[in-house]
């Protein structure tokens, strides 16, 4: 035996060959593959990479980790936005995207339970015949595990809620590789502590989620999305605020400031006018989205609200939603070479236009680079993309302090953070401006169930 | 010094009095009605029972508390059902109710931040001339401390949720004294752990909950309720089924049994068949809730649905629902000198007539006392109310029995032993039942933040 063979990481790998055979992977190209995510964080490969098919080969992995004190990373598609996945200290990703089953569903129930690989469009295609559907939809066609360690969201949460109020319950592999499940299946429960929100939203850094069970909706009788373009970002904002005061379960309610406007236009061949415009959906009866549409008419005339054009045609609808989805596309067709950096802050909705203006001024003020704003502000989430140059330090810089100030200015006003794209590296030093005292309490809980921190160590807490 | 003032509570009681002056008593009076809730649990009282004003009070006594090893029960109106602040291992318990300030109210953000000792009624009185409201109705007037603490539902949780969904944020002061916040007021967040569940449900176990920030509705523009009685138990639970997978969003859909209907015919004056009976509400505009209940009316006339009344009158509506309210009362009714035991468990609404009907079976084979039963059906959550003559140790044992029987039913059927009302003292023999494994994870938990266990030392974790 080489000397080299008795570090723990080549022992393990060993151990995982004799487990996994050729699903596991020390190739170079596939160890930087799964050691970036799409977000501006350089790589940072791991050792290994291994490719599960069963709760039990997730446990035999990350038992034999343990006993190796070697770090794992749980993997879904890579699309994380925050450093989610770098294996800051080597070890063993585990790239679940080979559990890709809809283990079943219940209609009655209006619910079902996947493994973490399977995506979210591929869970819509799979319910397709049912009348069913799923509606967290973040931009990327992120797998469910993903979606649920990062505790995501996206178009649909003002009506539908985030991955928060979507799942019921979740099997875990622990640290030591015990399997866990959260919760039973009963739509409400008060028995013992909540430990399916506890792992919703914890990023890898407890366990690995192995199993989602998630609530599912019926497909509406009838969907209309419209469209109205506003002079002020007040009025778009007192629009929405009025909206969902007024108690319109409105479905999406998305903010795309001029400069997104412009971007779509010219990626998805639209002619709106380059204004701060909402879109929206509305679910319901004929008569009811009829009725709820009419409604906002009313609110955004109010509030110089422009030409409201509305549909109920799918096609029409779905363009314009694709057209939504490929904000980020738009962004990047803006320059070439560029890459994207979104940020991420939440703010009670009161605030919102306050915050989206302040932050304007901030980019008209100290911004180079192109930054369209996109948000869902019936929840006071927004976006704002970079468009970088990645070869010029000077624009890196200038994202860095505008995101900076952003972020300080939302935690000003009772906001957060990060809305829906999680910690991982590039929130982390935001944590304790955020939470104050209540990040030891956080430390407290990874440090009990993770003593040996062999979990996606590095991530979300500030070291 | 006298040899029992060296004891640590009588060192902790008089350092009470010098902090709190006559909000704290030892009085026998006080502090047995603080040791017992309306359940069945007999009464243990601590040694003394503190008032506090505020969180920085909360902290000092528990602080003094900690620093002794004396044990801390936090207590809202005492209407816990499964007895929650018996007092175990003795102590100081932590009467809430003079914490009874509405601290702030935001109709642009639909939300309120609140003292953990206002009750639910004392919160809508409050938001009266706002246009907003706080749905989470259980069936006492119980505080919104204690509610989060039991994560509490009730009969609008099929279209609002329960407290799980409706705590933005909570105040938290720590087994040690140190008071943390457990996040922002954005609608939604990706930032780290998600405390605030974490202490939702805790049962005062980890911490004393002294502020809570609480989503709030729009009053609905129209609200009609429904009445339907069903031949059959099977045709009211598939009309629930088919209603919920429809997307009405119904905002109450309750089901009373045959005895129950009895019960409150009775008691309130009504002349309902004595038949499985669904109440219904809805919420919306004034077409909105026509046509929601015409769909209804539809469905339920399908499956052998009777005459559907309904009305949008207010002085109606409320005499409805002061009925549904008055369903305890209306059991107590039915004999002399009793006391009720209720049941709670919730399964997946495909399980829900199965369960009812089997549970049923056995109250005509085994049971000898009355037995009503209600149910929030959209949740497949639904109580009987054992009518006990509290002197019978023989009826005592039938529920007792029956109640087993129920709750392995219910985890049979992927449910939970306890839909709303919390563990305690009554549930904690069925934890392990429900969560196997999970039970280890839950006690990693309170051992962390809680490491010397005198938050209400003995509750929610089996021994």
């Amino acid at each position: 035996m080489s000397l080299a063979a008795n570090k723990p990481i080549d022992e393990v790998i060993a151990q995982l060959r004799e487990l996994l055979g050729d699903r596991v992977s020390t190739a170079q190209a596939v160890r930087d593959h799964h050691g970036s995510d799409e977000s501006w964080h350089e790589t940072i490969a791991p050792d290994a990479v291994c490719f599960p098919h069963s709760t039990e080969e997730v446990a035999a992995i990350v038992r034999l980790c343990h006993d190796h004190g070697v770090a794992v990373i749980p993997y879904g598609t890579g699309t994380s936005l925050e450093g989610h996945i770098q294996a800051l200290e080597g070890g063993v990703t585990l790239d679940l995207g080979q559990m890709d089953q809809v283990l079943r569903v219940s209609t009655e129930d209006l619910d079902c339970t996947v493994q973490p690989g399977v995506t979210r469009k591929q869970l819509n295609e799979y319910l397709r015949d049912t009348g069913l559907f799923f509606p967290i939809d973040p931009g990327a066609d992120a797998s469910i595990g993903g979606m649920t360690a990062t505790r995501a969201s996206g178009t649909n949460a003002v009506r539908y809620g985030t991955m928060r109020e979507s799942v019921l319950s979740l099997t875990v592999v622990l640290p030591d590789g015990r399997v866990i499940r959260t919760a039973r299946r009963a739509r409400k429960s008060s028995a013992g502590y909540d430990l399916t929100r506890l792992f919703v939203g914890s990023e890898g850094t407890l366990g690995v989620i192995t199993e989602i069970t998630l609530r599912l909706y019926g497909i509406p009788e009838a969907i209309a999305a419209a469209v109205v373009p506003f002079d002020s970002l007040e009025g778009a904002v007192n629009t929405v605020i009025l909206t969902i005061q007024s108690g319109v379960p409105v479905a999406r309610i998305e903010l795309l400031d001029d400069v997104q406007l412009d971007a779509i236009n010219r990626y998805s061949g639209f002619d709106y006018p380059a204004k701060t415009t909402l879109f929206l959906e509305f679910h319901g009866t004929e008569a009811g989205v009829a009725e709820q549409s009419e409604i906002v008419r009313d609110l955004a005339g109010e509030f110089g609200g422009g030409d409201f054009s509305w549909t109920t045609n799918a096609e029409e609808r779905n363009k314009l939603w694709q057209a939504r989805h490929d904000a980020a596309y738009a962004c990047k067709a803006l320059r070439n070479n560029c890459e994207l950096w979104a940020t991420d802050v939440c703010v009670p909705i009161s605030r919102l236009a306050e915050c989206i203006l302040e932050t304007k001024r901030d980019l008209e003020e100290n911004c180079t680079i192109p930054a369209p704003l996109v948000g869902h502000v019936g929840d006071g989430n927004f976006h704002l993309a970079f468009v970088l140059d990645p070869n010029d330090p000077d624009e890196r810089r200038q994202a860095e302090e505008i995101n900076e100030r952003l972020v300080m200015r939302a935690l000003a006003m009772d906001g957060t953070c990060t809305g829906e794209h999680g910690v991982g590296l590039g929130k982390a030093k935001f944590l304790v401006a955020e939470h104050g005292e209540a990040v030891s309490v956080m430390r407290l809980l990874k440090q009990a169930i993770d003593p040996d921190n062999i979990m996606n160590p590095g991530k979300m807490l500030p070291s």
